[in-house]
């Protein structure tokens, strides 16, 4: 983990609270290995991160931003299962390892990946005390569903992502959606106001765009080793993507436009929102 | 639908009730006709039924139940949408219809599954207004969950459930889970006490193991035409079932045992569970 990050979240402790999840449901045998190597150990745990920093933002104790934390890490976890399914990207590595389906057959992964997500919403419902919490849930369900992340999988499939609108439009929703979820729901669990939370949105919407866009960029210039999986899949899959339509410098100018709008969106947050800059600056200087 | 249940459940009303929920969140093109077919104008509609007995047994307008019998019915279409994939039963036909996979591809039918789940837990997380709604939709988020009806599913794709025991246990898991999240939500949601929740737990667990183990017993002596599929399908898989385990006439015994214990469950209720007693006699004189 990257020193940045560790700032907010620490993956030690961070794991520690998502075994205590996994600890409160009861695994069959067949999904105990499954779901642990899905969860525990692996990852940026970025989207964590963020509701963490959302909570600050709001002024609150982080830990009123546990379970939303937790939700959302089960969330992201399971759309990795079921996106590297044989029927979806086919993956057969994941984190440097093999993925789910790979390793446990796709019957088990499309179980665990299932399992998972409802687990992020019987850890949100259970945390569901007030009504700060249950509007922090609601912001999760939204953006992780169809309208969201699972419309952004579901463009991305369909082959639809292929014009520069439609593909901002995939990668908003694919990537930018729960990036906002995990902000958003971390400031609305510690009680931020409605202007703040559209602000915090904007920045996330934006900011995975810019995300989406530089690894485009770096699917093209970085070497294997650096990125930790083949390089060029993109253009040999015939792939849509921001390189194939605007070229390498016009990919890296709308990575900067798109990165300069998150800046611009929390802008009048001032102080509060210190982290959400220095995570541009770290976002923007990554290689790989 | 038969007319017992329609006593509880319009299912034109209910249909625009999902339809409302459907419109209610953005639906990628290519998820628009696979979502309404898997959800709209299909199956017996027993869940939420259920679920309006549970609002009706602890003495409250239905319509407090609205919000959980949709959501359970959205739980129960995606589970027979993952179900049916590829690499699950493989089955090319539901509710007399191509399955989701079958007409869309498996890729689409993944997502549709998952759609239909987050949406579920949107409309629950949506309804959560008080303490009582909160606890309805915690009941089905853990019996839709790993330690409930996923699980029964694990354990089913595991050949675990290869002994009496272990296959009642698979039936209370995938099959009565669900039944008992429908009826308790529905009650939970009118404020019914702890000892009434538990009476109908046992009285769905106890069901919901009947009600399969007369579909084993059924898949041998119906005809294909009563059946709407192919009959013998369980024993042409060397599956275990009641029937294999203990003979047609014993496992018709264990079916009404298990009927005589659902009642059993529910006498302390007196009339006010009088549509539950109705239910068990309904279920044991199908014959297909």
């Amino acid at each position: 983990m990257n020193t940045f990050l560790a700032g907010y979240l620490d993956p030690v402790k961070f794991d520690e609270l998502l075994k205590n999840y996994l600890d409160s449901v009861e695994i069959p045998d067949s999904l105990v290995m499954p779901m642990n190597d899905a969860l525990i150990g692996v990852g940026k745990r970025l989207r964590p991160a963020l509701c963490y920093i959302g909570a600050e933002i709001s002024g609150a104790d982080p830990k009123r931003a546990d379970f939303c934390a937790a939700a959302i890490e089960c969330v992201h976890c399971y759309s990795l299962v079921h996106d590297d399914l044989e029927c979806m990207d086919d993956d057969a590595f994941r984190h440097g390892k093999p993925s789910i389906h790979s390793k446990y057959g796709e019957a088990v992964a499309v179980l665990c990946g299932d399992a998972l997500l409802n687990l992020a919403f019987e850890i949100l419902i259970g945390g569901c005390g007030d009504k700060a919490s249950v509007k922090a849930a609601l912001v999760i369900a939204r953006k992780a569903g169809v309208s969201g992340m699972i419309g952004g999988q579901a463009d991305d499939v369909s082959g639809r992502a292929d014009r520069l609108d439609t593909l901002k439009e995939m990668y908003r929703k694919k990537t930018g959606e729960l990036l906002a979820a995990a902000l958003m729901s971390g400031a609305a669990a510690g009680g931020a106001d409605d202007e703040t939370l559209s602000r915090l949105e904007i920045y996330a919407h934006s900011a995975g765009i810019a995300y989406q866009f530089r690894d485009d960029v770096l699917d093209v210039t970085s070497t294997s080793q650096q990125l930790g999986k083949d390089i060029g899949s993109d253009s040999d899959n015939d792939k849509v993507t921001a390189v194939t339509l605007l070229g390498i410098d016009g990919a890296e100018a709308a990575c900067k436009e798109y990165f300069a709008r998150a800046l611009d969106a929390i802008a009048p947050l001032g102080k509060r929102a210190e982290a959400l800059s220095k995570l541009v600056s770290y976002l923007q200087g990554r290689t790989f």
